[in-house]
């Protein structure tokens, strides 16, 4: 199965500190490789956790609060001195760009690589290859926020190698074989798609929710993902405090991730207030049992459905 | 007397790597703390190097190159975060305001402090206050650059504790013999200035000179000043490359250290190229003997002139 997993490079909220960095992920789909949020110090990140930085070629920005972006800017100027020539995609709310462009202007540097910008305005797909999608839909922060999908796409059959071997059909029959088609055999009889074929593996997918209040207006895009990152920067104590802020406390994200029907939720962006985050892990277990802690420099494989 | 002292918080030139971060500097005089520089990741850096953020006061930032401010917004956040009142002076080339404005309102923030700029644009006192004054002077760089030089104001005269005791002078007349007066006895016999106080020390100084091309016009403005930063990206064998790019060699800021007469040299900015860069110490010490190297989180006390 092609790999498909998530590094942490920075789980923490607002403030930096001394053991937590800004939001940054690497997401890893094959031979893709997708930046989601780009805190301070992300290229730096990188380098720690041995995430090479120049076969990035997409990156989702969530929103422009800092701590979800500061680090873009120096990373695509990384990118630039590195003699990048491949395009890279940057999506993100405005006005992310002119933020970007007037900081080459100020430094006079005239990027040697295409830097393409699409704005996030509505829920989309924003991404598609032939067998990978990604979608965005708003999350309910202070600011413009957005969520993202990250999706297989639905597979085709698999031939089943005894059939193959037996009947040697061409290139166009097994590809409507693939699709779901039977085989006619030279006598005229049929041999039904279930016969000759297995079903694939089904898509796996992994939904970023990061910052935003609890609101079950988010469940419909998220629902049954294999992975689901979603804030809990507060507790269940400080649950006044993280609606104050639009923020989530960790039995909310759990209560998201139930709702949704999820396989697994994983937790992040906490607080910098919290020395010890192990209580947030209690309190989302209560309500949603398959529940980790978000670790930086930890990788996560996106479970399949089984 | 008084604590004059840099710490290092970085020293690479553009691309950050595992062990090097893009300049910036703490400068310490007595309770007095200024930024010089603000790379991407300073704020970290000051966290791992105890250096306390709440008591900054100015920040100058020499250019608009990337690795010498892209960390100031992420700063100013967390300054803002942190609740901080007092106001916050930054010194830089436009347009650094405009940049970090744009990202203030991108996220709708409205900072709790006033946030002063100063447009850098002719050699001047940028800074003064009673004893310690601060002033900009252009560099030669790709685009507008400032070097900085931190001095010390001329001190007053000391009293002699003995002259002090025997004639109990008023508070007036020890203001004026501070200044070099005289003091005339009841008898009319006057105790010459020379007799009744003691020379103060000499001020000390401080230039930071990153980044530039080699270039003697610039010695004027640091002529004889106790502690040299000269940035020495290159070394000798690349002593185009460092023409053409508007940096130094090694060789070329021990150069310059020479022709200004100053006390000591300290070499940074290094390039990423150098995994080791002691030969640059060697090539430097060739023509100026009192030369180190930066080292990131070390703190170098600015000497006096003894």
């Amino acid at each position: 199965m092609t790999d498909f997993r998530i590094t942490i490079l920075g789980n923490g909220s607002a403030v930096p500190t001394r053991k937590q960095h800004p939001s940054a992920q690497l997401l890893q789909y094959g031979h893709r490789r997708f930046l989601i949020d780009c805190g301070e110090g992300t290229q730096m990140q990188m380098l720690k956790y041995d995430a090479s930085r120049k076969n990035l070629s997409h990156i989702f920005i969530s929103h422009l609060h800092g701590d979800h972006y500061f680090g873009l800017v120096g990373l695509i100027s990384t990118l630039h001195l590195f003699g990048r020539e491949q395009p890279l995609h940057v999506y993100g709310p405005e006005p992310l760009e002119a933020i970007i462009r007037m900081q080459m202007r100020a430094s006079d540097t005239r990027l040697k690589f295409p830097l393409m910008f699409h704005v996030l305005r509505n829920t989309d797909v924003i991404y598609e290859d032939n067998v990978f999608e990604i979608s965005c839909f708003p999350l309910n922060h202070r600011i413009a926020t957005w969520g993202f999908v990250f999706r297989e796409k639905e597979k085709e059959r698999n031939l089943r190698k005894d059939f193959v071997r037996r009947y040697t059909p061409g290139v166009e029959q097994m590809h409507l074989i693939k699709q779901g088609g039977d085989f006619a055999l030279p006598d005229g009889n049929i041999l039904k798609n279930e016969q000759i074929t297995l079903a694939p593996s089904l898509p796996r997918s992994y939904a970023y929710c990061s910052d935003t209040a609890y609101d079950k207006n988010i469940v419909p895009f998220i629902r049954s993902v294999n992975l689901l990152y979603h804030e809990a920067t507060f507790d269940d104590g400080m649950a006044e405090v993280a609606a104050e802020k639009y923020h989530s406390t960790a039995r909310q994200a759990a209560q998201i991730a139930s709702e949704a029907g999820v396989g697994k939720l994983l937790l992040g962006h906490f607080s910098a207030r919290f020395s010890d985050v192990s209580p947030l892990l209690d309190e989302a277990r209560e309500v949603f049992e398959n529940t980790l802690l978000s670790k930086e420099g930890m990788t996560y494989t996106v479970p399949d459905s089984s």
